[in-house]
């Protein structure tokens, strides 16, 4: 782009999600493959002793680096995984306790702080049980919301994209009863959710105009009316104001044919009505290497699409492959953002 | 099996299904792939100079063999089409009219006769435009519904069955609005279908105990009710009860999970509980290979997985895959009812 100068990126900060969970031995495995996989340089908040115990259990030495300023990381990250604090809590793989949820919600709060302050790039979380956290003072539903207040951003501006190399999908309603979804989808809804998913893909993804496809929220797209009126009523309207506006919208499509391959190079991201719409054809497509991405907030942030997964954690039984997707996303974001200087 | 004895099978029976579709020119290229594809003996009821004139928009000419009798369609088939009966229309690809909706209608009524007298070992139906079949006497919701009756059988007794090289899929509900779906699934809908289900793939497919898995309605498969209580309601007191009947039935699972890949191999078929959560992992996965067999007849019916395509009908740009994938089927189900000799 003329006029734009390349500005090497803040590392990226990374929170241990729990640490009984499968997130310790996979931010210790992409560490190990930063060089195959091109991750940008990042360091975790906490969990020293933690992480070099969960590469061991992957059969691996786990050099740790301790620092104290995120500034640090960079030039130590090719010879050990940095991490920034003290804060550590007794390896305990596949067992929640609450220290380790302590210690989660310490790395969650510093390393959203980091990604705030700028002095991290982006932020990537490694996945918690909600439930745990909210044992030792989590208020939030999630991650997703937990960032969007630490910006002071209102929830509704935090949008759940997943990624995956064949795919992206945005559900519209994303936890909720699925009777609750014809009642939830607006043209308001899907008005807003479209234009902020068209600002972050040109922001962070360099997808300008982004070509969103919306689904229909019934077989074949209710085939006129035939099945269900929500197209008639609610999609096809919002479509054509989303169109007016001058955003690369089509639609309604009959979702269960939108995912094929000859379909898939048709758009950028596909604007789904509710939850197992959305994730459906990304994990069967890409079970292993699914990214969720939080658009709409002044703060990168990506996560692997996966739990804490507490039963094959210590196991060495965990792929790593969506970690090392989501700190690959979250370092080709903030450094799409430190080149063009749009930071919000 | 002990005791059995292979007995060839009686030819399958084609339907032209719409012949301004792209039914003819796929089931002209089948015939010419018969051998690679290992296909069992077929013939069409009637459009002779249609398919004739289909095979010439595919760049190749087509022998089409006049039978006068089913039991004439094997010695035939190495060396042309062999096609049962005078009647045809003038080939017009991509404009339907009433004189192909009558062709296609005598096709079908004809090809499931056989079927039912056991003249054809299955019948496989080519995809028609059901608006214009309508407006020429037809008076099934669809093609499904059509052979049931055929069959004497109840319409509920047909359960409509995705197959492709990866995956099966059944939806419990069909076409219908996604706002009527959480009060169609009843403890009653899903042990009915679960066992029409078990019974259809012992006997045609080979598999039993068929490991059935059944979804969750809701995200997660409802979170122990935190989003929605059909699970708590209705599906876990069905699968209960199936199991204790000796069915191999597992879940409800979360259906955004079920279709990756390392979950596939642990079920033969998925029952799902609407139309898009069955059919988006299908077409994602194998769009051009999708089969649907109606479980639940007398019969073994079974049809390419895609609809007419007037668009795109007579222009060399259908994939055949479907159509041979579907006629592979057809004479795998009908060779296995021949050899065990289970009719019905």
């Amino acid at each position: 782009m003329s006029g734009s100068k390349v500005i090497a990126a803040a590392p990226l900060a990374v929170s241990l999600g729990d640490p009984a969970g499968i997130a310790p031995e996979l931010i210790a495995e992409a560490w190990r493959w930063r060089g195959d996989a091109g991750l940008t340089p990042f360091f975790v908040v906490g969990g020293a002793g933690l992480l070099a115990a969960a590469a061991r259990t992957r059969g691996f030495e786990l050099p740790v680096v301790p620092i104290a300023d995120p500034a640090e990381a960079p030039a130590a990250f090719a010879s050990g995984l940095p991490v920034l604090g003290d804060e550590d809590a007794a390896p305990a793989f596949g067992t929640p306790t609450p220290d380790g949820a302590r210690l989660a919600l310490h790395s969650l709060t510093q390393a959203t702080a980091l990604a705030v302050s700028g002095a991290a790039g982006a932020i990537v979380t490694g996945p918690i049980a909600k439930s745990r956290l909210a044992e030792v003072g989590f208020t939030q539903p999630g991650q997703t919301e937990f960032c969007a207040d630490a910006c002071g951003a209102r929830h509704d501006d935090a949008v759940m994209m997943l990624a995956g190399p064949n795919l992206r999908t945005v559900p519209l309603t994303v936890h909720v009863a699925l009777t609750e979804v014809p009642g939830l989808i607006t043209r308001d809804l899907i008005e807003r959710k479209a234009r902020i998913v068209a600002r972050a893909l040109a922001r962070d993804f360099g997808l300008a105009p982004a070509r969103i496809a919306v689904t229909g929220l019934n077989p074949h797209a209710g085939e006129d009316g035939r099945m269900g009126r929500e197209e008639i009523d609610t999609i096809i309207p919002a479509i054509k104001g989303l169109s007016a506006e001058g955003l690369a919208v089509t639609g309604p499509h009959p979702a269960d044919a939108l995912f094929a391959a000859h379909e898939r190079d048709k758009f950028d991201v596909a604007l789904c009505m509710y939850h197992d719409q959305a994730l459906i054809p990304i994990k069967t497509l890409d079970f292993d290497a699914g990214v969720n991405v939080t658009l709409g907030l002044p703060i990168v942030r990506t996560s692997p699409d996966h739990g804490t997964a507490f039963g094959i954690a210590g196991k060495n039984l965990a792929s790593p492959g969506a970690m090392i997707a989501a700190l690959r996303m979250a370092g080709e974001c903030a450094a799409r953002r430190a080149t063009t200087g749009q930071t919000a």
